[in-house]
């Protein structure tokens, strides 16, 4: 395949690109910046820009046979400091993407939604893709929109979406500023001698899948005719007291969290369906949590930022 | 009340006045152009701009009791040809009201959403507030995404949002240039002397719901304390067949439809449960179906446009 990945130098991206060259398919990056943790691929096209800015990218589509969108102006925890930035960088933004796509005649998409937000407040079992959607924060409110709006242009233009749910990513080359995820976060902590911070109890549950196994499934995604939803979890819910134990193990640290009073915004347990990606894509998560946990360590002791 | 009504010089907007003024409370209006239909009412306010321009708006908020958002920049049929209007015209510039009321502490809001659009293809029986909301066209999208941002204002903003999802309204001064309503639609064709056209066999089944009795509940939602969705119906489906029988007797004219291949779009039967607008609001509509199509023959006879 002739590969486009829109956030080809992210996180999520750059796992996505090494799944991609892996397999021997033909890769162009399109990000707003160069690699940050690592030096630029050989054999990999690279083209840097604005996303809002179409012009910047849409040549770079012609001839390609599939696209990865996995572009996100904002993250979850902040977009609903702005909702109006949410909408136009990524509801318009997509938006346009399908209009080129259109134009050109490219018809397969994988598209990277968040099984996190879309679901909203999670019921006590793991999540099935027909569970309805309900989203209560902005990220998860545009995901949607986008979603459906792909399931639209499927109907009327004959596109070819496939749609990656997926539940909290972690592993090497993720950002730890706090918004990009509990694992990096509290890894930067104990690299750097913080005391690590619940808000709650430690219990609320979260489903954590190394990046490496969600982009072998992407990968599984594109190559495969499916289209609509697919979830991209590790099949197992953990509490923040189970990745703190892990991390100790991990680590060699002994944690003593420090426990803050419980946020509002926090459901007690979400955790994905993944019977789907297993059955349709034959895909499985195949990271064991300690051993990508330590991959992402290993990551973070030689990352020069 | 102090009300201030977006699109009140619209169809659904105008009626809506009515019902505000009859009930004794003050009235602006705000809408791109004055009264198309009738001359501007004695002791209504009325402001014309754009409502991407929030300048042209922001200050008639201030000292307003409850807000009636009413506009859409888009119809149903037709927001599909460009969704980036869609969004922008409705999404951001809903996002843009809720931005000002939030700056000026007002909390009461009505919304004019879509019950034909949010549910998607519907089941086979009338369809209530917690169903699933599946929109597959770019205006129920819109709609959806709008509902959504409000319960989360809700939640972080204290503001007090009550949601109407309308059936298909019809009544005097609606647009009948095909894209507002089937039934101004017919009408204008059996006033000048055109055949009705039927996409399929006529037996799509819809709610039909007179505008009069949409704008008493838009009124009686206002001065209730409900916050979040309440459908908007007739609480009786009917098919396009009875639509004409009942036009046939209203208006005298012999009707022979010329049907069409039918539209995939059309799903066969759409209607709203409207249990909880009779026991929460205590309301019901209250126009019989085939006066309800007589006030508006009647109109449409004497009407300019």
């Amino acid at each position: 395949m002739r590969a486009l990945v829109f956030g080809g130098c992210g996180f999520i991206g750059s796992h996505v690109v090494d799944a991609l060259l892996a397999a021997g398919h033909s890769v162009t990056v399109f990000d707003k910046a160069m690699e940050r943790y690592r030096a630029p691929l050989p054999g990999v096209e690279y083209m840097t820009g604005d996303f809002a800015d179409k012009m910047a990218w849409a040549e770079a589509l012609s001839g390609k046979d599939v696209v990865f969108h996995l572009i996100s102006t904002t993250f979850p925890g902040t977009a609903n400091l702005d909702p109006k930035a949410d909408v136009t960088g990524n509801l318009i933004g997509t938006l346009n993407l399908i209009e080129v796509m259109n134009t050109l005649g490219i018809r397969r998409l994988v598209y990277m939604s968040s099984g996190g937000t879309v679901y909203g407040p999670a019921p006590g079992h793991p999540i099935p893709e027909d569970y309805p959607l309900n989203p209560i924060n902005s990220y998860g409110i545009v995901k949607v929109a986008i979603e459906q709006y792909l399931a639209m242009y499927r109907i009327s233009h004959g596109l070819q979406p496939v749609v990656i749910r997926a539940a909290n990513p972690f592993g090497p080359r993720q950002g730890h500023t706090g918004v990009q995820g509990v694992v990096a976060t509290f890894m930067r902590r104990l690299q750097t001698g913080q005391p690590i911070e619940i808000w709650g109890d430690g219990k609320v549950v979260r489903d954590y899948l190394h990046v490496a196994d969600l982009a072998q499934l992407c990968l599984a995604a594109a190559e495969s005719d499916l289209c609509g939803a697919v979830n991209a979890g590790s099949g197992q819910g953990r509490s923040l007291l189970d990745l703190i134990e892990a991390l100790a193990h991990v680590t060699g640290q002994e944690i003593a969290p420090v426990f803050k009073p419980g946020r509002t915004i926090d459901v007690p347990y979400s955790v994905l369906d993944i019977t789907k990606a297993q059955t349709v894509l034959g895909w499985q998560p195949a990271t064991e949590f300690r051993d990508g946990l330590r991959s992402s360590w290993d990551w973070m002791q030689t990352a020069k930022a």
